[in-house]
């Protein structure tokens, strides 16, 4: 049964599972302890240091293991942001950030901290020069990911570093979805990952400080990791994160190209489904993105209905669409994005995901798609019946109380009875509707107009063009 | 090879090696996904919760699962505290609680709280009485631990607790050192344990919070384990460790009663240690006890080193001695009871533990103890030279720049030379000798009289009375 939801969580790497195993046995002690358990724990919790410490490009001193990246990131960002409250309080991240981040940045701005994002253009990436211009002189951190979660796209990390550096702005890399497949390059000062992402066990983050960046820990003291980890570390489980990377890392300098092989099978994907499916807009930068993920909207779909088809149809996958979250909003991802919300789909191939399942996945999605268009009512493609001179020129569809997909259907429905030129007008009350609207009008060549106050709701104006 | 440190922690219970091995292959995936790996990943979880929550005797919706013990009590004290914050800062605590609890209200204290320690017996048992007078009408929160983790008293959490609810502030219990025996009872408010204790693997916190107490997460937001443990659970090693405690809890319904065989094996070595050892101390509670722990320390030893012998010898043990902390503070447990810290030694006993051994340790035990007092040149028991009336009435012993038990050991030598009723001064910069001069006044039935102000360090005044 093919799972294809590896940004989640990656299935246990072979190595990781032995290395776990081998480390139960040999590593449930506490290794601060002078008898020989304890000195064995250690030794294993330096070597597994060691080893990550190589895989992430620091020394096994500037790398401590946390039990969760989401944990990495909030210590990470607390400890610089207040080792340079002196400097200022003025904190940069993108828009595109994974949640961790977003969150210790709300907990910054509750405590009287500044908050600048960055925005990203409809590939998911932020301009490098843009990212600079947002640091000022009392900029105590900047927060970037090395590639986006949700579509893929990499960060120009490199650049924005190097901006950092020259500003005198530790910045901090979020590397949760890239370090499977490589370092990250250039001067950043912190680094967080997650080894469930990278067919490590759950349980373990990494946080990489490196020399000369300064670090204050908030909360509690503990003498662990540095004091950065409070807590009795979970041993075993960082063995096995610690040999997942090492064997990554080893299959990769050993020429098994695993990156090249899913990034051929993400090509296909990004190809093909538009072709199959229709009406579909496949977003993320085509090219500088991660090898194995890829994330493509359906015009007129329920995301959640088409994960339950999918799943039935035994395909594991995620989505970005407002109706799968438990806040009914879009993904802030696709919204600072601009792109289409409805019928998200994210597709991200384990390591070793079998060719002929990503075949047969492209087999099975138009019908499934088709599926749920047609039970929703989905309007055909060319207009019933063409607008004539003299007909109404304004038409207002209310789709108040109605979620997403339905207020962008009820408008493609109608769209045809009104003259080029004319307006469709949308009340919608649904959060989605704001976003997909406006992609919608993108991708049909249809003028947005804007948004207008209304009773409930918002009223959304849309021009005939085509 | 015996191993006696399982209050540090506890090998892998078999049951949850097993229950680690299966949902490695069933519970890798994000329990919040709707997918087929998810719905299993979050069986799983919902599974877990329940067999912990009747191990603790509370509803599943009150369990989180936390990365450990010490993050349980971090965000179990800091979300009691903000939650009551109208209603004031004060925190009340026993002076024998883990660091754990001590870090967090150190937190709190800088954050502008007030702390209230209530001080221990030399049992280092808390009297309900006083604790319940130290509970004011500004005070947020109490904290108490079921058992201590350096001698094994037993708390009178149950009184303390029925206390609180009459004061009307909540009561967490610190349960690390006891959840493997059996329920904590009372009405207490919250409560932490930590899985590796009890045979689970590390990685593995709990904290409960009863319906009904108010609680406010700190940190930044996370919607996982209800906003009280951020970060991609350890799903893994949740499972094994619930496995682990149903386990213990079964074989304990099911008459196999290791609880009182280790009480018996622990009691053996309260009562045989003091014969074979000599100049031995064993605190704590000899009866309201954990059953599978055991401190005692021996005068004129150093720490450091009788671990060393004992982890020779084959036994790894723990100890709460100034030279065995990186601090070369002796433990606060010990200082708080006013008792010996020197040649400071803690049994623990893990589950199953095999009576042989046991046996073998009372075996070797003097004569490591023996030979260690050899190396120091301890004092033989008779002083060699009877004071003689006439003779200098005050001696001053300089043992600064010497570490703990040299100064003692010094004090132990000249005392014969004072007359009954005359006094010796020990002149010590070491931080153990201010709790071990006195102690072992007390040992020797000779009067401590106090400490004065000197030079460097502080001048510790003893008067010869035997």
């Amino acid at each position: 049964m093919p799972y294809f939801d590896a940004a989640s969580a990656a299935p246990l790497h072979p190595v990781a599972r032995e290395a776990l195993l081998a480390s139960l046995d040999e590593g449930w002690a506490d290794p601060v302890r002078l008898y020989r358990e304890g000195r064995r724990a250690r030794m294993l919790l330096d070597a597994a240091r060691e080893a990550a410490a190589e895989a992430v490009g620091c020394r096994p001193d500037e790398l401590v293991f946390t039990p969760s990246g989401t944990q990495a990131v909030h210590s990470g960002m607390s400890g610089a942001l207040a080792a340079r409250r002196r400097v200022g309080r003025g904190l940069v991240h993108s828009a595109v950030e994974h949640s961790a981040v977003l969150h210790a940045a709300e907990v910054h701005t509750a405590a009287g901290g500044t908050v600048t994002q960055v925005g990203v253009d409809r590939t998911g990436r932020v301009a490098a020069g843009e990212f600079a211009a947002a640091l000022r002189a009392d900029t105590a951190l900047a927060c970037l990911q090395s590639a986006n979660h949700e579509v893929g796209t990499e960060q120009p990390v490199e650049e924005v570093a190097a901006h950092c550096q020259e500003a005198g702005v530790p910045l901090l890399v979020d590397a949760a979805q890239s370090l499977a497949w490589g370092p990250v390059p250039g001067a950043w000062s912190l680094l967080t990952a997650s080894a469930h992402k990278w067919g490590g066990p759950p349980g373990v983050g990494l946080l990489a400080v490196r020399k000369g960046t300064r670090f204050a820990p908030q909360g509690p003291a503990d003498e662990r990791e540095s004091g950065r980890a409070p807590g009795f570390g979970n041993l075993p489980g960082i063995v096995a994160a610690a040999a997942a990377l090492r064997a990554l890392r080893a299959e990769a300098a050993g020429g098994a190209d695993e990156a090249a092989r899913l990034r051929e099978l993400v090509g296909r994907i990004r190809t093909r489904v538009p072709e199959l499916v229709g009406e579909v807009e496949v977003v993320g930068d085509p090219v500088r993105r991660l090898p194995h993920l890829v994330t493509f909207s359906c015009l007129y779909v329920d995301g959640e209905v088409l994960l339950q088809e999918l799943d039935r149809a035994g395909f594991s996958v995620s989505s970005g669409s407002s109706c799968t979250s438990s806040t009914l909003t879009p993904s802030h991802v696709l919204r600072a994005m601009g792109v289409l919300s409805e019928g998200n789909v994210r597709v991200s191939l384990p390591y070793g995901t079998d060719e002929a399942d990503v075949e047969r996945f492209l087999q099975v999605l138009p019908g499934v798609v088709r599926s749920v268009r047609e039970q929703l009512g989905v309007p055909v493609e060319k207009p019933e019946k063409p607008a004539a001179a003299g007909e109404e020129t304004g038409l207002v569809v209310d789709a108040l109380g109605r979620r997403c997909p339905i207020p962008v259907i009820e408008l493609a429905k109608v769209i045809g009875r009104v003259p080029v030129g004319g307006t469709v007008t949308v009340l919608s009350d649904d959060e989605a509707a704001r976003q997909d609207i406006p992609a919608w009008c993108a991708m049909r060549e249809q003028e947005y107009v804007g948004e207008q106050d209304a009773e409930r709701g918002a009223a959304y104006v849309v021009r005939r063009r085509v």
